[in-house]
C-alpha cells in the first residue's frame, strides 16, 4: 500500500471522512462460515469493495455466490488490498496476519482466546509498525463489541462487578475447537448461562468410526476453552440436526459512581452469531484505515470509526 | 502548560499508560449539583489531583466539604491546571472553555443541546488546537455514554431503527432551562417514557410572587427544549419536596447485521443522574489528556482511554 501513511494519519481530513474517496478494498481469507457471512456484510457496505476471496483450494469446488469475484490462493493475485478479514481458526491467525501486515496489508480477526490477547497484540504491533499497517485484533462480539460495552460499564462505575453471562447459544470458538480434537468429525458445542458469568459447556460431537467417546471426552476438558467449566459431552448421530446459530448475551454491572451506590447498568443482544461477528470485521476493516499503524484491541477505537460516512453527520445523528 | 505537547500525544509510551506518572490536576468550575458530585468523584480517582473549585463568589459562603480545598474567582490562582472540568449551566460552556483553552487547559463539559453539538465542537476545535489544549464535550450520560452505546449498536446493525427511552427521572438539563424563565423561583422537569423515543415532560414549579402560571407555561413550552415533547406545567408549593435525583434509560435498536434481520440490542441503565454524570466528566478529563489537541464528543475517544491505570493490564481484563 504505497499510500499508507497517507490514509491512516488521524489529521483533521482523514478525521472528516475517508479523505480520498475511493473505496476500500477487501479481501476475505478463509471461507467457512465467518467468510459467508462477511462476504454479505461487505456486499451491504456502502464505503467497500470486495477485492476477492482466499482459500486454501483456490477456486476449486467454489459455492456459486463467489462467481462473481476473484477466489484465489494467494492473496498477491488480487491486485491492491487495502484490509485483509481473516476469517480463519483463531489459532492460524497470528500465521496470516504477520505473512498480510509484513506486505502493508491491514489485517482484521476475531482471535478469540482471552487470555492470549495480549500477547497477539504485542506481536502483531511490532509486524504491523514495520509494515506501516494496522491490525485489529479479537473482534467479534466477545471480544469485541461486549469488551466495549465492558470497558464503558466499567469506566462508568469503576468500583463494583460486571458479569457476562453468554447463551444459551452455539459458541463458534469452542465448536471449532472441538472439532479439532482427534476422533471428531463433527461437534456442537452450546454454552449456557447458569448466573454471575457461570456457564455450562453441553457438547454434541459425532465421531469418526472406532473413536472412543471418552478419550475425546477427556480431550475436550482438558483444553483451556473448557478447563474452567462445567463440560458435558454428548455424542450424537448428526450434529447438523441440532445446528442454529442464534446466541445472545445479558452483560450487568452494579456498582459506583463517585461516592454513590447502587448504579445499575445491563446490555442484552439477541443476534444471529456469525452474521454479528462478520459485520463487526467489516466495521473494523474500515477502522483499520483511520488509524496509525500499530495493533489494536477494539477499546483502543473510537467508536465512530467503525461505522461510514461523514463525521458530523455521525455526530448529528448519535451523540 | 508547558509539557502540553509531550503529553498529549499518542505516541507508544502514552498509549501505555499516563506516562510521566504525575496525578492529573483538575480543577472544578461551578460548585452546583455537578460539581459537588465531581469532587466526589475526583477524590475518588487514584490518578487525580483537585486543584481547586472555581466559583463567581470564590471563597465567600463556602460549602464544608471545601474546607481542605482552594475556592477561587480565577482559574489562575490555582497554580497549574491539566483540565477544568465545567460544571456550569450548559449555555456557559462555550465562554469558560474558550477562555481556558486558550490558556491550554483542557476543558470537558456536559453541553446537552443536542441540535448545537457540531456547532460548538467545531467552533471549540479552533480554539483548542490554537491554544495546544484538547476539549471533550457533551460528556454526561445523554449525550455522552449512551452515544457510545448508540453509535456501537449502529455499527452492529447498519439497517434497523435505534429508539432511546429516558426516565422516569427528572432532567437536569430541561430542569436548569425551567428556571431560567422569569418568574420561577424552583423548577423540576420529569422526563416520562411513553415508548419508542416519545417522552412527556412533566414540569413542575414553585413561583415568584405575582408570576402568572400561564405566561410561565408559554415560555417554557416555547422553549427548543421542550417545544416537540407533550409537556404539562404544574405549580406546587415545594419543588424540594418532590426531588430524587434518580433517573434511567431504555435503550434499543433492531436491525440488520451484514444481510441477516431480527439482531435484538438493548441498554439499561437505573443510576443516581448527578453522580453518573460526574463520574463521566472525570472518566473525559482523564481521557483529554492522551488525545492530540482538539474537539472531541465521547464517541471519537477510544474508551479505553476513560479508565486509569495500564493498558496491557486493562485489555486483559475487559476485552
Amino acid at each position: 500500500m504505497s499510500n499508507a501513511q497517507e490514509t491512516k494519519v488521524t489529521t483533521p481530513l482523514s478525521r472528516e471522512g475517508q479523505g480520498n474517496g475511493a473505496p476500500i478494498r477487501v479481501a476475505i481469507v478463509g471461507y467457512g462460515n465467518i467468510g459467508k457471512y462477511a462476504l454479505q456484510a461487505l456486499q451491504e457496505a456502502p464505503d467497500m469493495e470486495i477485492a476477492g476471496v482466499v482459500r486454501r483450494k483456490g477456486a476449486e469446488n467454489c459455492p456459486k455466490e463467489l462467481a462473481d469475484y476473484k477466489v484465489v490462493k494467494d492473496i498477491d493475485e488480487l491486485g491492491k488490498v487495502d484490509v485483509a478479514i481473516l476469517a480463519t481458526p483463531t489459532r492460524s491467525v497470528e500465521e496470516y496476519a504477520k505473512q498480510y501486515l509484513a506486505k502493508g496489508i491491514n489485517t482484521v480477526d476475531s482471535f478469540d482466546i482471552h487470555t492470549q490477547i495480549v500477547d497477539l497484540r504485542r506481536s502483531l504491533d511490532a509486524t504491523a509498525k514495520a509494515g506501516n499497517a494496522v491490525s485489529i485484533i479479537s473482534a467479534g462480539w466477545d471480544p469485541g463489541s461486549d469488551s466495549v460495552v465492558r470497558t464503558l460499564m466499567e469506566s462508568l462505575a469503576p468500583k463494583g462487578i460486571s458479569y457476562t453471562n453468554f447463551g444459551p447459544g452455539r459458541s463458534m470458538g469452542h465448536s471449532v475447537c472441538v472439532r479439532s480434537k482427534a476422533g471428531v468429525k463433527d461437534a456442537l458445542s452450546m454454552t449456557i448461562p447458569v448466573g454471575e458469568g457461570i456457564h455450562r459447556r453441553m457438547v454434541y460431537v459425532e465421531l469418526e468410526d472406532g473413536a472412543n467417546l471418552d478419550e475425546v471426552t477427556a480431550a475436550i476438558k482438558a483444553d483451556p476453552y473448557f478447563a474452567n467449566d462445567e463440560t458435558h459431552v454428548f455424542q450424537v448421530d448428526s450434529v447438523d440436526a441440532l445446528n442454529d446459530v442464534g446466541h445472545g448475551v445479558n452483560l450487568v454491572r452494579k456498582g459506583v459512581s463517585g461516592q454513590t451506590h447502587n448504579q445499575l447498568f445491563e446490555f442484552n443482544m439477541k443476534i444471529n452469531n456469525p452474521a454479528l461477528t462478520s459485520q463487526v470485521l467489516v466495521n473494523v476493516a474500515r477502522a483499520s484505515m483511520r488509524q496509525q499503524p500499530g495493533c489494536y484491541t477494539m477499546i483502543e477505537i473510537p467508536v465512530i470509526d467503525y461505522l461510514p460516512g461523514n463525521r458530523e453527520d455521525i455526530i448529528r445523528h448519535l451523540v
